[in-house]
Formats: C-alpha cells, structure tokens, sequence
C-alpha cells in the first residue's frame, strides 16, 4: 500500500514510520520539525536529542527501499499539494498537527498557531484527496479530551438520541477543556463535513493519553525510539511520572486527582494504526473509534508508579499541586472502547513491568533529565 | 453603550449600525470592504452601488455625535486588539465572517479564507474580551444552517439528553451542508469554550435566511439601505425571487423545492439585536437564540412571490432547476423560536405587501439588473 505519513517525527510519527517499513508499504514520511522548533523555543528540551529523519531514514531503507521523506509544511497548500498529487497515496497517517493542550493555552500567538495549523493542514488534506485521489483513506488521530467528561457514556463516537418520540443519530456531542482539544473537534466536523459531500473516506482515532517509548517490546535500538518528552508543554501524564520518579522528584498531582481518563500504550496505538489501516472506511463513512485500553484516576495513576518502582527499590512520592488546568475533577467517566478490540487488538495493559521498562530506559538517561522543566508554567 | 460594530458596511452590518446611532449608543464602527472586494472579484454587484461608510456617516453623525470608523480587518490582531484596547466596548455585535456558502464551496482559496477569516476574527475578538474588557458582552450573529435538518425537533441551542439512565444537557448537535455553515459551528464551539473557561459572556443568533431592504417601515432615504445583492454568490433567496420576477425571469428553485427553512425579516433582525443588546448573556454563559419568524419550504416562497406580485399585475414563472447543493430535499423540519418573542419580539411576517414593498424598490432600479450573475455557477 501507498502510505504518506503526515507529522512523521513525532512522538507517534516516528514509531508509525518504523513499524510500517517493516511491512512492505511504500512510505512517504513527511514533517517540517515544527514541533522540535517550539520544543527549543520554550526552551524544553527532549530526554534524549533526536537525530534528524533525514539521518534516521537509511535504518528504514536498509529493509525497505521504497521510503522517502519530506520536509514539508502540510500547511503550504502549493507544496503539500504537489507532493499529494505525485505520489497519490491509498492512504494518509495525519498526524501533522499541534498536540499540546497547555501550549494552546499559553498566548494569543500559541492559541491561533495551534487553530490554524491544525485546520488547515487537515483542509489542505481533504482537497487534495478531492482533487487527486477520491477514494484516499484518512486516518486521523482525533483524541478523547473531544469528549471532554459528560455525565452520560461516551459512546464510541456516535449517539443515538430519541426527543419527542423522533430518533436521530448525531456525532456524539463534544465539548473540550482545551483549545488544542476544541481544534480537534474541529477537525472532525470539518472532515465529517467533506466525508458527506464528496463520499471521502476517514478515520478518526479518538486517542486517550499514550505512555511508552517502544512500540514493540524487542526493539533495542535507540534511534528507532520516538522522540520523549517530559515537560510542562509537550509531555504526557505518564511519562512524565517516571520521569520524576527517576529525578527523585514527587510526582505532581493537578488537583484532586480524582479526573479519570483512558490511556493506551505506544505499542497499542502502533497496533491500532494497523488495524485502521486493514479496515479502512468505506467510501462516505467516518469511522470513529475510541482508542484506549484502560481507565484511570490520576490518582491511581501515580499509585501505579509508585507501587511498580518499589519493586526495584525506588521511593516514589506524590504531591497534590494547585490544578493549573480549568477542567472537572470530580465527574462521571464511562467510555465505550469496544470496537479496536472487536477488530483484534489485544491489549498491552499497564503493568508493574511495562512501568519498570519505562523507568530503565529514562535511568539510563537520568544525566539528561531537566527538571526545571517539568512542572506546570500554563495557567488557564 | 458603547458599542462596536464589525462588519458594518454589510446587509445587516450597516441598517444595525442606522439604529444603534439613533438610539444614544456610542458607536464605533468596524469594517475593511472585504465583501465589497469579493462582489467585484466575482464580477458581482449590488443592485444599487453603496457610497463607502467614510462618505455616509455624516448622515448619522448628524443626529449623534459619538459615532466613529475604523477600516481595519478584524483578522489583524494587532490593529483590531490597539482598537478594542482604546474603545473598551460594553458590547461587541459580530458580523466581521464572510457569510457565503457558494463561496465556500467555490474552491479551496475560498473555502480556506472563510474558515480562516471567520475563526481569527471571532479568536482576536475573544482574545481582546478576555484581556481588556471580560464583562464585555458578545452578539455573534450565528445561522440556522449550523443546526443542518436533523430527525428530531430543532430546539433552541440545547438539548437535554437522557442515555442509559443518565442525563446530560448537550450545545445541540449540529451538522451543516456547506463549508460556510460549517464555519459557524466552530466559531459557536469556540466562543462556547472560552465562555465556559474564562466567564464570558456570549449571545448567538441562530439566524435564518433574512429578507427586505428596510430596517423600519418608515425609511425613505435610500443611503440608509444596506447593500442589496441578488446574484448566486452574495444574494439570500426571497430577495433574489423578487429580483427575478421583476427582470421577467422564472424564479429559480433549485431541486425539489421542498427544503424548509426559517425565515426573517431584515426588520426584525434588527429588533432582535436590540432585544439581545438590552438582555446581555450572564457571565459565563452563552445564549442562543434561534432568530427566524416563520417557516416556509421554498416551493411555499416562490409560490408566496408569485401570489403578492399579481396583485401589482406582474406574472411570475417558478421553474425548478437542478439543485447545485448537496442538501436533504425532503426532510423534516420544526425548530423553535420562543426565546425572542418571550423578550418582546413582535414580528414583521412575510405579507403580500412586505413583497411587493420589496419590488417596488427592485422596480425603482429594474434598469441596473444584471441577469447573468443570478444563476447558480457554484456546484458542491
């Protein structure tokens, strides 16, 4: 299959990238290292400095010849459209957006950058594959925060409502508690919009929070990491926890800890872009999936690091900090997930192990870690 | 009040900027002709050519002394946010969004800047309320389209759902059918984020198709008119029928004719801004108001021209085309509209009069009628 993948260095770009060389796809990987730039810019930095994919690609080529990159802004129409229009993809990994919920919420500038460039690399997408290739498959990665914590089930991705004895079927109502996340329920209505005018063919993966650096458990070299990052701005929640396990720094609760989300590991979302990939949806259809594993407390989540590090002798504390996030800490939270597994993912959980994989490979680099960069400096 | 108007050269931009001024606000006008540049783009015009707001603001200057202009394009954050900045609004309407759906669809330049230009303008907006003036109370002129034609009842910006025993109270789910509309749900999504972060205060009108030229009854001089299009791109339906039968041509319903929708008349509109300005949205909440008077398939508004104008003798023709839009033509259609007639609205309804008021100007300038910009060339 012809596979472009939009957004190629990141942190699930990259293992993306890895994992389908491996499969006899023929690859364009695409990326214009905006995310690397802002990571310098607000002077974070990640645990381990990244090769560029330009140094990188050869790994790849070694196995599969049929890989090439380009250093493109997805948000360049006249750019993005030649590169689409030449190699006429069957399908698109669009990853190529801004992913920071407090960098959204930093300024005016973050805010708009954060708006413009995911709509309209997601835009400039949809009309090339109107242009130059209708029957293009789009697997977007969508989040969960589009749900946000309403007090019924969130369903996977579709509700069905019945009101004075009338039934409709809507797109499950959404509403987020950050800018980056309200982009992402843009992105969905905007292709949802474009999936029912021009029969486009779309997937929408409503990811909850990843954590991991392997995206298979027997990979040793390092260069085939995804880039790790552990601060304020581009972090996630869990990698973050280890990271100040390992600093011997107490893992900073927001808030009450009671807000529960889905996660999933970086192995499974690996496995669930495959999944996308084999099942494509069909010709008018957004298929939406609600892509995670497992439901957590904060709360329980810094538990879990704290009990899995004590099996290999490491104190682990946790402090409740002010939330520096406008968000619900006490709420409902049952979401469906049923479909992936339906499709043949079996999951790789969260457990003491996967914790203490995590933890060597940060230990190893325990030298690097910054810690000036770690906690909240984003207020909502 | 002090009021800022954006938009205010447009079709309801300039007959709200005519009242306001003769009600004792302290106004400052917004606008940068961009809809003016966009007519002559397409090679479009207005039925009567508009003097520019420099040239016909001593008209109501004459009667209040506190009122200004400024031409700047809301879209520019750092001129719009010195202006905001300087001027400290206690109420902001607005209408700075290009308002076309044939546009939107036109291509990808088009569909692009209306995205764009409607969701930077209400962003820098936002971002001006949140830092200089927080009690600041938004009217953003929203659409009737942004609701698409659902199964169930429209109701009146929310829907109180029950799922599995569970309740929840939802912004109602809404799905559009051109990008134009599509841009709406965002700009109501965003401005309904940042209400529910930072306490703002935002009213939004879910507005129908508007017809008519006057704002009151009683005006007769025509500089106070707004300006009146009737071609594909830039013209709303009745006003164009009228147009049509007025130039001896058939009125053009495209498809089956069947597609409800709510409609109001220029007259009201304006009443309703007057009602939303004297009842501010409480801070954090948004209110919407669905704003439109009746409901009419548009096989019963052609039918409603043909009727009025045999009484001044003029024969009209109906013929169906086929429908350049991707719409429901056979749907089910009831919104509510009790909000605004709770507050005082008394509405102005489409009577054979209101029509033939509305030829009698058309009629008045029947030499200036450019036929070939009122058939569709914009296909979805």
């Amino acid at each position: 299959m012809k596979v472009m993948i939009l957004g190629a260095d990141g942190y699930l770009g990259w293992p993306t990238s890895v994992d389908l060389s491996m499969r006899n796809h023929e690859l364009l990987l695409v990326d214009n290292y905006t995310k690397r730039e802002l990571i310098k810019k607000y002077n974070k930095s990640p645990l381990v400095e990244q090769e560029t994919i330009e140094n990188k690609i050869n790994l790849l080529k070694a196995k599969n010849k049929y890989i090439s990159f380009k250093n493109i802004d997805c948000a360049d129409f006249k750019k993005f459209s030649k590169l689409f229009k030449d190699f006429k993809p069957d399908a698109v990994i669009h990853y190529a957006e801004l992913p920071s919920a407090p960098y959204s919420m930093f300024g005016h500038q973050e805010g708009w950058k954060t708006l413009q460039n995911n709509l309209q690399s997601t835009f400039n997408l949809i009309w090339c594959i109107k242009t130059f290739k209708r029957d293009c498959h789009v697997i977007k990665l969508g989040t969960m925060g589009e749900y946000g914590t309403p007090n019924i089930d969130i369903e996977e991705g579709w509700l069905n409502v019945t009101h004075k004895n009338r039934k409709q079927k809507f797109i499950y109502p959404r509403q987020a508690s950050s800018l980056y996340h309200t982009s992402k329920i843009m992105d969905t209505d905007l292709l949802w919009f474009y999936v029912r005018m021009y029969n486009l063919r779309v997937t929408d993966l409503m990811q909850g929070p990843v954590y991991g650096i392997k995206h298979k458990n027997n990979i040793k070299d390092e260069k085939l990491f995804p880039i790790f990052t552990y601060d304020d701005i581009f972090g996630t929640v869990l990698n973050r926890f280890v990271v100040q396990a390992i600093a011997n720094m107490p893992l900073t609760v927001y808030g009450s800890g009671n807000q529960i989300r889905g996660y999933i590991n970086l192995i499974d979302t690996i496995k669930c872009i495959n999944i996308a990939l084999k099942n494509p949806a069909k010709s008018g259809n957004l298929e939406i999936y609600n892509q995670f594993t497992e439901q957590f407390s904060i709360n329980e989540l810094a538990l879990k690091v704290k009990q899995a590090l004590k099996k290999i002798d490491i104190n682990v504390k946790i402090k409740k900090i002010k939330n520096p996030r406008i968000e619900s800490e006490k709420h409902y939270y049952k979401a469906q997930n049923k479909k992936m597994k339906k499709l043949g993912l079996k999951p790789s959980l969260l457990t003491d192990d996967v914790i203490i994989d995590i933890a060597m490979f940060i230990q190893k680099h325990k030298n690097k870690i910054n810690k000036k960069i770690i906690l909240p400096q984003t207020n909502w």
